[in-house]
């Protein structure tokens, strides 16, 4: 073994002081939002009804290449980052790969995945603006957590709607969420209209993601001094996930490493576009020539088989309409998809950045991921989310490849949260009742059936 | 604010290479084990039926300050140490108070807890005396899955006897126990004589801790190449548990600091006695002057209100007599009783130190301690364990005492674990339905009417 350590950690002034934003790099930008009901560029206004407006003017910038992270911010980082940065000494054993693979684990902090780093900044900016509330929805809680853990520490006021069925089945999601201070409200509700609509429409309904984001935007809109927080998708997200992706290169540049493969899971994007945010940057510059590989589950495959089209963000076609790889804001995975990755769409630099070449899609049965996520969780000892295990099953493949030919890559990839809240997949994988669905042309038809016509 | 950052970390080179003894730096010694049947101190041929046989060695060894740490096991510690050694910057700002708090925190590791540090060498030993299985009992199931975590890793075939009630209220704590391919046994089993004695007395029964360690213990003494794992109480479990003071140690002394006050939380005593090790093996030979403060639930006070003498480790009475303060095994904390810290006795080495002054012991009501618990959870981000929580109580008693007085108290606490797993008390607590019960007298008497005369 060599002289690396099987964690790097960097020291508190070497984290980032400035978030990296990578359609600055990009010669051909994303193209632009569209305003769902005229099909022009949505305005800066327009988004300033719904979101903070610091969030908006980063989502908007497509000039700046570093924006500063402030300060209370960097200090609420300094709580639970860096994330460990590791070398899988035991990863590599086991497959008895000439290979050198390393892992960033964002599955530390309380809430449990890499969704704390966006949370923090928005609830930041929120109430610097002079906001008092924020409102937002989850599903299985990562995200609902991740916001009311910031909203606790910075003191707003937060309403998580969250999906009925979820609030139902994980009442300790939802215990987590209230300790912190955060309402939450089962989905749908009798507390907005969309909701009452859909409880008189069907009754005993489990609500759903699509009717939650309804509601939760539904009260931002009719709130005053309220907006809504969005956890993914969007590219102020991938902004505020570029600190995976900044510390990694931090640690493994201390080394003298570039990874020759960047691997991450996706399912919005926003891990994905945070993790290789550094890299891509560089490789768009010229300054090396990385190769990036985003995989996603066989039962959603957004980028492998999806259409790069105008497409609404969500199921309710409220949003504005965004160039990106879709299955349509239509497309259902099958009921036997166990875990997240389950968004029929993909943000829009990172499906811009597919679309001209420079990263790769790969999709897996989930039965093959959960049969490498228990190899790692033993070798390795963290319990990795069934998202996150995309990414594994990926390494795993390249670093047998490498084994075959005897190439010493190194292999960065992405470990996006832990599994600790998410076992019934694991339940069902363990007592063989896990079957996999690859959808057929047909069942991606439909969902293409939904696509708008800009 | 000083140059002090959030987090000392060590660099690999820096961790511990060998655990500290604490009971040879003792001038007198704890009590030995007693053989519940002859009075005898036990021998360790007696041991070495019911533990593998290096366990047995360093639990009768009172003389080495230091035993090595075997490499592998240093590797182990390697993907998931060193823990956090925080400071507590925003507790601080909180309390306002001129007490510099500083907290090792043991929750980042899959199983959630300290527990891990000594299931490692436990099951590395067991490989090496080439035991092919382990027996073991868990309740909560934070022991459970950190046994099942060092099986999975070293290859070792383990069963884990859960209270049958917490296999039904946590099938998610089994998922991950299987996952990392241990049986789980929900007890009282049909497995054992005492399991179907027990299900024949007691028709229906949700099951016992006492009963689950008496059906792992009889597998274990009736299976070829089989013993028995503790995860706490043993004196051997200490010493692995040292690891976490010694890491702390390191950490502050890099910045020059002793801590004024360690604080910790007291069940079987594993984690304080591993937290104050080094600190108290200083301050027996005269090297510091630190106070060693231990925490109990009033509801089970086994410090503060028990008695100094011998007695059986289990319900079942079946193990060896230890001497040590205990409420007599008879005893059972109120039903109201959240979380864990419900053993009737104590460490015997914790139990000798503080009978002879070195420690001092309080005792706080649970509502008080989920008080503080959600405060810290909300300024320092972190969700602590109900059990861990004593310790931050304590704390903030302490820091509001500097805050009267003036003093710059540098205070240590030990955090052992997140509060995932056990939200139950959250909830309870969060929906004010939590009540405190303080045992009278009358109580105790009933469980010191269960001691031996010895």
């Amino acid at each position: 073994m060599s002289n690396i350590p099987y964690k790097i950690f960097l020291e508190e002034d070497e984290m980032p002081k400035a978030y990296l934003n990578l359609r600055a790099f990009m010669k051909e930008k994303p193209e632009p939002m569209l305003n769902p009901q005229t099909f022009e560029p949505v305005t800066e206004e327009e988004l300033n009804a719904v979101f903070c407006s610091a969030c908006v003017e980063h989502e908007l910038n497509v000039t700046d290449k570093y924006i500063e992270i402030p300060k209370p911010v960097q200090d609420f980082y300094k709580m639970y980052r860096p994330s460990p940065l590791v070398r899988a000494y035991n990863l590599e054993k086991l497959l008895d790969t000439p290979a050198e693979i390393y892992y960033k684990f964002e599955g530390t902090n309380t809430s449990g995945s890499h969704k704390l780093n966006s949370a923090v900044p928005q609830v930041y900016y929120a109430k610097e603006q002079g906001l008092t509330r924020l409102t937002t929805e989850t599903g299985a809680g990562q995200w609902g957590t991740a916001l009311a853990m910031a909203s606790g520490f910075f003191g707003m006021d937060t309403t998580v709607y969250m999906v009925k069925v979820s609030s139902q089945q994980k009442p300790y999601r939802k215990a987590v969420i209230e300790t912190y201070g955060a309402k939450v409200v089962p989905s749908p509700s009798e507390t907005t209209e969309v909701g009452r609509a859909i409880n008189k429409q069907y009754p005993g309904t489990g609500g759903s993601l699509g009717c939650a984001i309804s509601e939760a935007v539904e009260v931002a809109l009719s709130t005053e001094n309220c907006r809504y927080a969005l956890g993914s998708v969007l590219d102020h997200v991938l902004l505020h996930q570029s600190i995976i992706g900044l510390e990694s290169k931090t640690a493994l540049d201390k080394y003298g490493i570039t990874p020759d493969v960047v691997i991450g899971c996706v399912g919005g994007g926003s891990n994905f576009g945070g993790l290789i945010a550094p890299y891509m940057a560089d490789r768009l510059e010229g300054r090396n020539n990385v190769e990036f590989v985003a995989v996603e589950p066989a039962s959603c495959p957004t980028l492998t088989r999806g259409r790069y089209a105008y497409d609404y963000g969500d199921i309710g076609k409220v949003t504005p309409l965004m160039k990106m790889y879709t299955l349509g804001s239509g497309f259902m995975p099958s009921p036997n998809h166990a875990g997240g990755l389950r968004y029929h769409g993909m943000n829009a630099t990172v499906s811009k950045l597919y679309h001209d070449g420079y990263i790769k899609a790969v999709s897996y049965e989930q039965t093959k991921v959960f049969e490498v996520a228990k190899d790692f969780a033993r070798v390795e000892g963290y319990l990795p989310a069934p998202e996150s295990s995309h990414a594994i099953k990926a390494t795993v493949e390249e670093a047998l490849r490498c084994k075959e030919t005897g190439e010493k890559k190194k292999i960065l990839f992405g470990l996006t949260g832990t599994g600790y809240f998410d076992l019934s997949g694991y339940m069902k994988y363990n007592s063989g009742e896990m079957t996999d669905y690859i959808p057929t042309d047909e069942d991606l038809e439909a969902g293409f059936a939904s696509l708008p016509e800009v």
